[in-house]
């Protein structure tokens, strides 16, 4: 009855005679919560407070203001700001021109900067005041920024014409009207925080994007009556996503544009947060106040975190500080980034505490808008009995078109269709992945498979410890042997013989570290990631 | 710095060259189910209770079976059944396939029927034995169906092929893999329920089913305890939606072949049903059953409604039984279907009842995924003042990309982009609409305008009303004049001249129906909306 191909009446046919495109530039979540709540408090930045209709017409201002100076469809526009409603304006304005965003590390040096401007040609760079010395460095690095627009106080350049952002706030941006986009035009691109090689920028498109937010308000139980904190860096996913979630729902965002525990923690009360994600680091600061526990968070509901394993007896002591849920995240930037959340599953919300924390501390089961499959060497889906370990791979809405300008990186990320996340994990019968190690950290020492997470929770399990991190080094008799790098708490009276009886006492030998260095901190990505290249390279 | 034409690097060509385009073929969503809860119980229908994984497993069989006997990518599969868990798994089965869907309404005439399947070039039909009588007589009136696939009992045909899908549903359906689609890909067509004409197929794609009902997830917090009730009819979109959204969140669907009222409210408490849609001819009856209000229903959160407006003091008394949230819904077949919901606003939900019955009753504001502009004649939107009308226009990724085979139709549906609903409404201040009437139904009568709703909810308000219906009908002097057919409520005692003078005692003269018909009922859509052309052009 079908011949396999394309018949005259597919619909796709009759479908695109009689009309465009789906247009869902992101702007329109902006607009419609300017119209639904305008008088909503939409962002509150120190002592700003601003309401949704005020936002929205600061930000077509910012818009109208780029529009004027040239800016259009496809250009890319790179950021160097901290966390502020300057950064959510220039989320909306440049998608609201069909431009593309550069969100940079703000801990990134100039030669790393100038190497991903001049990748990724942006021509146009909006920058904090603060960051002017180091704006004026990366003029010496040679970059092709043309126009240099300051989000705040103006400065100057010498080499660049400059723009005033405050000066584009004030501009009358009723009648701004967005681009029409496709859903396939590209909204953003992340450029992957590691510090060597040619850099890799992660392409999201206005698909993309949208189809995360409002899969996180499905998922989040998102409403108008939730109040982000912007705490984890807003130049990385981990908080970005955010931005349109957020909006969409016409909740409250809340910026702080450096992490101070004390402000953090008067913030989450003063403000009535509701939801925040917080990067592993932070919440350990945190929960290490010693009167965190004693104040009250009333509206707090939900804690997200995630980019580490967690114990369940840490989602315990966070509970226990800020009586609200916990949920664990896993994610990546090439998937906008939600992969898992430890959410429960109606029947598990029954199990006695001690199983619920269990699950609340597993890396989680699919978000809604990705499938994901966790596949053995010949590309067939593992076991899902908790110990049979696949690499994780993603396919949805979500997922990225590739990388910008490297269709041979897009070509290596990507089997079948489906996004190769280069994790390992394990999946349980109840459908939860674990995650046990990036696919490049497994450690092969004496040909058995050592997983660095099995030996950090053994570690972390250790009350000294406060953060660690376990890696391969080359080795001529083993291939590879196990090594560690550990960070103690504060006041701890431990030597490294004593963590090492520990660890004897509950791994296998072959997986027991051969060394064990205290460090007084571990390298991290910008995003608070730890880096086990650095450690790995070190000298002995 | 933008020359206006697409540039070598804007990200879409990059982004192609790297990967397919996205899979969101609507089958995933039932892959999801069954995956992370096989154990949950995804149907009760009657005596027949599944999980989801052998849900999962059976609508695979049904896919098998229909791509063994040739249906395949872009077919047309028409389905003449009543609500079960046959339907449910006729729209998985048939979207799996990348086959098209054409649900029938189950009330059509013969007649009817073969002119749809023949504007559909439909060479499948999937039928339930009970229809069998009218399957023959469409045998007698001609259609293009070459293949007749029972869904329950097997029956013969004189013409055709027949096929069993109950023997179809024992097929080993483990290995079944749906196939890839685009987003733009076709999934269903809806006839809209016209009697008279040409018929019009509204075509919705894999992208607009998905995006309404991740919206749907979001708008009304689904998720795995949620236990939805198809009641409503599932040819019609009213009720259709739920299919994907609640098998999205592994939710459970309980079905009841025909509205019976005592087997309803029966259902509604025993099978613990937290959500279901009601036309309101439904709600009117049950409300109505003698100890509806005092039976427990403790599950039950919201209970949906829409199709004509509702009177605030309605909205109590549903309340008052059922003991949920009541949420007016606006949609159309062409929008997936909603365009709004009568949830309330933050601010609002701390209103006093009566203000909040008030927005609850009202239309509502816009679903998550549209865009709803309501502009006067000169395509400017209206003041939000609550009283000047306009068209009610939508854009947005629910919106059909046009009508089957009918590039005419389509292209008059939409002004730049948007799809004009044909529905007049006013807008508030707090964005909520409040549809005044069919713009194709309003009356000028002496040159004034007159919005049907405006008369109806004057009648509705009088106690011994049970449905109205206001139309003008040609008039030698004024164009038009007014007039209305009313069903009295069982054991009214009152006659046209007390609904007359209760009228004119609230409406201006002009307004005032020139005639009132008492009937026995209203001539209805399949779905349940009440039909004006039968009554303008009945004889006098």
């Amino acid at each position: 009855m079908s011949d396999g191909l394309p018949q005259p009446n597919t619909g796709e046919d009759s479908g695109r005679s009689g009309r465009q495109t789906l247009a869902v530039n992101l702007w329109t979540l902006l607009e419609r919560a300017a119209s639904s709540h305008p008088r909503r408090i939409a962002a509150v930045d120190g002592a700003l407070r601003l309401s949704y209709a005020e936002l929205r017409r600061r930000a077509a201002g910012v818009a109208a203001g780029l529009r004027q100076a040239g800016v259009g469809r496809g250009d890319r526009v790179a950021i160097l700001e901290l966390n502020s409603v300057a950064y959510l304006e220039a989320y909306f304005a440049t998608a609201a021109l069909g431009a593309i965003l550069v969100p940079l590390g703000t801990r990134l040096a100039a030669p790393e900067l100038a190497r991903i401007l001049r990748h990724a040609d942006a021509r146009v760079l909006l920058a904090r005041g603060e960051f002017a010395d180091l704006v004026r460095r990366l003029e010496e690095h040679g970059t092709p920024v043309e126009l240099l627009a300051w989000t705040d106080s103006e400065g100057l350049s010498r080499s660049r014409r400059t723009l005033s952002l405050e000066a584009c706030r004030g501009l009358d941006g009723r009648d701004f009207r967005c681009e029409p986009v496709a859903p396939e035009h590209v909204a953003q691109i992340y450029y992957t925080s590691g510090t060597t090689g040619v850099p890799k920028g992660v392409m999201l498109t206005h698909g993309n994007v949208a189809w995360h937010a409002l899969g996180a308000c499905a998922e989040l139980s998102l409403d108008d009556r939730d109040v982000w904190f912007h705490v984890a860096p807003m130049f990385h996913l981990a908080d970005a996503w955010a931005c349109f979630a957020i909006t969409w729902v016409a909740g409250t965002h809340v910026f702080t544009p450096r992490f101070e525990e004390s402000r953090v923690l008067e913030l989450l009360a003063a403000e009535g947060i509701t939801l925040t994600n917080l990067v592993p680091t932070m919440l350990q600061r945190l929960i290490a106040v010693p009167d965190a526990a004693r104040r009250r968070y009333p509206s707090l509901r939900r804690i997200l975190s995630g980019g580490a394993p967690i114990a369940p007896a840490v989602v315990r002591r966070i509970v226990d500080t800020f009586h609200c849920e916990y949920v664990q995240t896993y994610g990546m930037t090439e998937t906008s980034p939600f992969l898992t959340l430890s959410l429960l599953k109606e029947h598990l919300r029954r199990e006695p505490p001690e199983v619920q924390f269990a699950y609340r501390a597993k890396t989680g089961r699919p978000f809604v808008t990705v499938e994901l499959a966790v596949v053995g060497d010949d590309g067939r889906p593992v076991a899902a009995d908790g110990a049979t370990v696949g690499e994780v791979r993603a396919r949805g809405p979500t997922v990225t078109p590739g990388y910008w300008n490297d269709p041979e990186a897009t070509a290596r990320a990507f089997v079948d269709g489906w996004l190769c996340t280069g994790d390992l994990a394990t999946v349980d019968a109840e459908g939860y992945l674990q995650i046990v190690d990036r696919k490049k950290d497994m450690i092969i020492s004496g040909g058995e498979k050592v997983y660095s997470t099995d030996v950090e929770s053994v570690l972390y399990a250790h009350p000294a410890v406060l953060e660690c991190a376990v890696f391969g080094v080359p080795d001529a008799q083993w291939g590879e042997r196990v090594e560690a790098a550990v960070v103690l708490r504060q006041g701890a009276d431990v030597d490294v013989d004593a963590l090492l009886l520990h660890a004897r006492q509950q791994l296998a030998a072959y997986k027991v570290p051969r060394r064990i260095r205290l460090l007084d901190e571990l390298p991290k990505t910008g995003s608070g990631k730890i880096l086990k290249g650095p450690l790995r390279n070190a000298p002995c």
